[in-house]
């Protein structure tokens, strides 16, 4: 491991039934001896939490801790995360194995922090569905509403006689004849996502008490819908860190980031999609703030779960490990050091090959020796955001249960703006609208979806101080509780955008509504969504709207379809569709201009610019040559490879 | 309401909840406060009984009536329809609610009729599989056939080691590990058809016993296929009424009419299919034998349960109106008032938005006011269909289960024909063959699947009688117990077509056997299905066949594809193979020609011709301006428009 | 019977109610009559034992009989196979009625043979998941492994804390969070197909006691993944037969078979695909060693469970029975005599039609008489293979469970070899590694994938006495646990082949690594899969290899991709990559030189040569006039027609 330039090391994760192979039998030697090996090379360790994989003799003597399936139907012992988070006979087995590890190792001078738990919410396990979790969300819903009236009105169970008189006529939302009650659903995804928060700060309680120098996280899969609330659960931890699989996203999850018809770069079979992992990277950034991350699993072969599971060749896991330093990666770790010989993962590469020769990750590693204080030197400057773009769970979750048409992700709409944003070289933070939205001069709203009085009111007071807002299609239509507004759309943000949506159409494939408009570049038409605006003043004394494109033909034909107002300092402006990347593209160079913004450049296909304090980095995911001009010069990166370019020129590169 | 011209509302379906929020505890006020205001602008009212959606304080108490599905598993309540119409402890529920809402409203004079629950058997709710009704299904097997053994005799159960030797031996057909007996499964539709009929009578009796001045009807949905015998549920209703939804239809069940390899017409996005909206309409006409009926849901903007639930524009309302109107439509009511802030069916429009500001189906019912006269004078007249197109749903059901060939569908063969016979304007009633099909020239029945002896006997003396009847493949190859008729095929309509099927061939796509036919505009090839015919006289004194088409190549070839044959006054024919839409027109032209009908005219794509006593009504569902000769002019209908004609010429259209 | 030529009939099959109607009330004088009077007309009877279809009122006295499917649920009785082999009560029940009958009609002259159950495996039901099957499989791994360390050891238990301390942990693999683990997924494959080879057994037994002059088979269907072993289902067996469904296989079954990007061979759309149907052939005739088999089903018409269920015209059947004939079969059933009028099969056609008039089959059975007796001279000749094609079923599962690339199917891998081979003439028999190589001048094993020491050095042997051995991709990975061997690739298998894997790579679609070689007709590139080969020696002393292609470019370039060793009087190669069918001629021509072996002919594609000791067999499954070189002739063979060559010339055939 130091031969190939390792630093540290994360283990123990899964090895519950090694520990405690039976109840309070605890066997430590093994483990003291392995951190103690490891200690005596100079190597630090990251120890995990065991609890993603309870023993065979604990599900035995607590079977209720399974969980149960929206289905109904318990799922069995026999892989990993077979728990139920909000059952107390497992929230008691966690304890006793957290303190036990906490206690030990929690002083250790090798071990410099933990890992609590593995990729919560994984295998779809972030909803379950027990009794425990319906009786447990009986009385979130006293805690969160006070009275069931209360409850009814919020979710407006007066449709369908679905009043409820007592509190035990509340069921988890599953297995309903028809469709269940959305506002009920989104109520229980909070929920569940809350008993993982309270579970994982359990964990972290105790850490704090007995490791209480050591730092602590948990590895996020950044799945485009984990199912939990990644802000809530970020919120405590030391740090974020993310478990980063380019190849598996690229042919699993990124579905969720394209549309049916778009059009995808094309890039080098073997690494993945620069895109997808990128908006993986500015989401784990994001989710603290802009803050730096760990990737804490970082893929460094084949994988075994995705479609083809293609292999990789040499150079990859240097672009990957750039790639994640670039964004704000502070630490890369690499999943694993040697491929499985057993079990579920045996077709997982690792550092090593099966019979311990090196791989192709392992020379990619003694590759990038050289390279290494540079990459120290660029994770020690900060990552600084041009945009903000805005992503809120519930609002992913609630337009996921209604997304009327069937096309219409908000990972999808949000994902257009990304990589238009990105085709510039403007560096973007995927955040929550909570947060403190003044540090970027442009912010994108694409589907501000359930809009509250507070959040109305931080966002004109954002603006009022100089920022710059976009809100997208189908923002301020809902209210928190999931129901839609009784005011003329878009409900709460009317005053901010100075507009009413006088109607909207879902548009399905093959239908569009012209547009016309004086923006440079801005042309084609709406498919998808489209909306009509009526522009303000309608009465005296309100602020007046210009109009950046209006509907050309269709039944919208001469009405607004982009306003933009200013207020105070800064401006609002609300687009009424959904637009092609390329429209996109029109609409952020309009923005960053307004924003005073310079855009760093344009970046073909495949070509990434990441921008981390006096540092540029520009990397290829393609198999050709890309050029871009980019801070008055022409600047040129062979296929796979990185340019690292500070203010005193190139560093890194071919 | 008064204001768009709306002269009834329907209300209270669903509110069982806020009717007797607790058992025998009810709450009037609510209701009389708004059937009194309504009442006093003159409103006239339909009231619904709520049972669709049991109360939570009632499934809490009786969760036996909860249904099973298919897989064994129960539903839970959460939406609606969540009940089992066969449990006992649900039937002593409604009495008591239907009997309260009778006695109070039966006597109102503002109330002129109820409708009964709603949509019943929609989402897949009209069969479960709950142990009450495997009880009562042996019950109704030992009713319709008195002794085991005959059930054993009727379903062939010495097949597969299958007999019974006693009757609580006998099962729902579901969750075998093959498929189950065919006849076993068509008897458990028949039963749970028969269960929901005794349902509605139920309530019927209710309704006349305390409301006896009222009248009374269910709002059918009429998806191709709703697992329940409309025929039977239609027979003891007042009148028939539908819930009609053309975009819905369009993009969810036109793939159950049409063939996935037929050309669909070219139509306006957001107006629905005609053809599609039009089937059910004729269907709900020929219900109780060629009678009026009531929309008494007409879509009035977009819809919420789509794949891509297009937006609507101006026009479309006025024209789904028109067209239920001229297809014998007596009333109209829009679905609904205003779009519903809350709960599952909040992206559903409404005549008003959400904010309450009118929508665009209200400015459609404003558009309509100077049609309103015009609209009552054609609803007045009587709806005369010149030809009557068989559905049998245990034909329907038989077929489904066996389809044999994997894109033969019942509803599509019938829907070619019906297509076929639309576009030279002949108006079309979808009727059962037990119907009085004596005012009908023409009868074709596309599949008449099982048949019975009194069947056989009344199609002959329709013939004799100087009836036209053409029967399709598959006809007469089975008995009524779904068993195959032990005859020489087509079994007991031999005599009648004067014809046996020699043999029969399910056509893989890209297969065919060309045919031959001095018939105009009869050629091409048989496609999907195609049957050898021998045309009698086999022996001397048989009535001779002629034949109207061969086969001219394949294995057939040679052998007769299409028989006709004299029989008294009326002529009974026979085809060999599954038409395209270009061959059944030039079939129907033979037909019509033969039945003494005169052809009104043909229609372009996307025009539709329907006619009502005296007047003919053109509507134009494109975006396209279309013309046709008909009556001896050319007739010219704007896109989107509808033409009013009568013997006076045009009076509406553009 | 007689008339059509038929000399045996089969009978009994399911008909347990009617011999059985209560518990221990036997019916016996109805079958009596049967094979009485079969024997009165010189017919012979092969008798069913009925236990695939166990009757209501024992499944009602034995509820637990009933299977437990993998997700958990019951199966119901309705249909057939409704029981769990391993279930106690069920054997006993089995012993009774087997027993019985066994006793009635085992010295009957009449009756020359058994078929016992019917079908094994069918409708997935190989695999029962219910609580006696959970016991026995502890009990199982006990007598496998011993000790509860040693399966956590073969398992690797260690990965995701899954060590069992006490055998009671141990579940069946289904229903669990992630996937299983792959080692305990095997075990219980092997184990529920022990489960059903002890059920054969046990009838086998009664039936060697009681009727101990009469040969006992098992019709089996030849599905591509029957979820048991036939290698040991069919030792104990007195001859392997199977049900032969030409057209059903091609629709249903053949995509198991043909890769998704595979160009299928244009074929009668009527007549099945004669690759599958012989792949099944030859692997009936590999199960025993090379022996003749019997077809217990012969499609005889359309049949009923497939997607288009194509209508069969005059002389399909023929075609088919001369194929079965030319393969290695000793006797052909037809199913079934006359098509069911009821229950489950009623769509099947009979060699009579539903009326008892004669059906096409039946038509083809004359056109056979003349024939006959050629027909009993070929099948009095052995066939003698000129490959050995390896198929081992744990193999099968264990890339079934593990595919890695989604495209990748272990019977996809050995079809390519098929079909290649079968286009040059060459006689192919299907059969396990285990079998007696010796009589093959030569094997290929496609995916060799789990190797012990025993086959390792079983191949070596074949190998030095003269045998010539080609191993595909990904062969030696596994040891018999399902773990990867911990040597360097192919792992027991490098002495063997004189090489070592230095890099194995999964391509996607659309991505392929170009080769070159110099070997007549092998060009193109890899896809699919790639593996680089370094070829020895390694070191002094070691056998050194000859590389016969190599990679020119792409990641592997300059690497071997196909190498040759001489070992002894044999030669072993190993080819690295997944090839195309015309690759893979290239190599069967390569391979044939090396093997001595002279190759027929080459065969149009849909052309199929047979071999039957002198006997060649040419049988033409197109539409059209085909022609081949063979044997120094060019022979032209009619559409749908076939042609019998002896040393004496063509005796049949137009």
């Amino acid at each position: 491991m130091r031969a190939a330039g390792l630093s540290h090391v994360r283990l123990a994760e899964f090895a519950w039934a090694r520990l405690e192979p039976a109840q309070n039998c605890f066997e430590w030697a093994w483990l003291d001896s392995v951190i103690g090996i490891l200690a005596g090379e100079g190597l630090k360790v990251i120890v995990c939490t065991p609890t993603a994989a309870p023993p065979a003799w604990l599900v035995r003597a607590a079977p209720e801790i399974l969980p149960i399936g929206e289905d109904g139907h318990r799922r069995e012992f026999g892989s990993r995360r077979h728990y139920c988070p909000t059952q107390p006979a497992f929230r008691e087995h966690t304890r006793r194995i957290v303190a036990a590890m906490a206690t030990r190792y929690g002083r250790h001078p090798a071990v410099v922090g933990w890992q609590i738990d593995n990729e919560l919410g994984d295998h779809n396990t972030g909803r379950c569905y027990c009794a425990a979790c319906v009786t447990a969300f009986r009385q979130w819903l006293a805690r969160n509403y006070g009275t069931l009236a209360a409850v009814n009105d919020a979710w407006g169970t007066e449709f369908w006689s679905q009043g409820y008189t007592d509190w035990s006529q509340i069921d988890a939302p599953n297995r309903t004849v028809a469709g269940p009650n959305p506002s009920h659903v989104l109520d229980y995804y909070r929920f569940s996502s809350d008993s993982y928060a309270s579970y994982l700060q359990l964990q972290l309680d105790l850490l704090r008490q007995w490791a209480p120098g050591q730092a602590a996280t948990t590895n996020f899969i950044l799945s485009p819908d984990p199912g939990l609330d990644y802000h809530q659960l970020a919120r405590p931890l030391d740090f974020v860190s993310w478990d980063s699989y380019p190849t598996g996203y690229a042919e699993v999850q990124a579905k969720a980031l394209y549309g049916p018809d778009v059009q995808r770069p094309r890039l080098a079979f073997d690494l993945g999609d620069p895109y997808v992992t990128g908006f993986a990277h500015d989401l784990a950034r994001g989710l603290k703030g802009s803050q730096p991350f760990w990737i804490l699993e970082q893929q460094c072969g084949h994988i075994n779960w995705g479609v083809y599971n293609p292999g990789v060749r040499a150079g990859a896991v240097r672009l990957w490990t750039w790639h994640a330093v670039a964004a704000g990666a502070e630490a890369v770790f690499y999943f694993n050091w040697r491929a499985t010989l057993f079990a579920q993962e045996q077709y997982h590469s690792g550092l090593l090959n099966h019979d311990a020769s090196p791989a192709v990750g392992y020379a990619d590693l003694l590759a990038m020796q050289p390279e290494r204080d540079l990459m120290a030197q660029v994770a020690a400057e900060p990552v600084q955001a041009h945009v903000g773009l805005l992503l809120d769970y519930a609002d992913l979750w609630a337009l996921q249960l209604q997304p009327h048409h069937r096309d219409f992700g908000y990972l999808r709409h949000l994902f257009v703006f990304y990589r238009a944003l990105r085709r510039f070289g403007l560096t973007v933070d995927l955040v929550t609208p909570a947060a403190d939205l003044s540090r970027y001069p442009l912010v994108i709203g694409p589907t501000l979806f359930l809009v509250s009085e507070p959040l109305a009111q931080s966002l004109t007071s954002y603006v009022q101080a100089g920022g710059h807002l976009l809100c997208g299609v189908r923002s301020g239509f809902k209210t928190p509780s999931n129901r839609v507004t009784a005011q003329p759309l878009p409900g709460l943000l009317r005053p901010l955008i100075s507009a009413t949506i006088a109607q909207w159409h879902a548009l399905p494939p093959g239908v569009d509504y012209p547009l016309a408009s004086s923006i440079p570049g801005l042309d084609g038409a709406a498919s998808l969504w489209a909306e009509a605006l009526t522009p303000w003043p309608l009465a005296a004394g309100q602020p007046a709207a210009t109009v950046l494109a209006e509907y050309a033909g269709g039944p919208f034909a001469g009405q607004a379809a982009w306003v933009e107002t200013q207020h105070g300092l800064g401006q609002a402006s609300y687009l009424g569709w959904y637009p092609t990347e390329s429209q996109a593209a029109a609409l952020v160079l309009h923005l960053a201009a307004r924003a005073g913004l310079s855009v760093p450049g344009e970046m073909p296909p495949g070509l990434i610019l990441a921008q981390r304090g006096r540092f540029s980095i520009l990397l290829n995911f393609t198999d050709e040559t890309l050029n871009t001009q980019f801070a008055n010069c022409t600047h040129t990166v062979a296929a796979r490879d990185v340019s690292v370019l500070s203010d005193m020129g190139r560093i890194v590169g071919s």
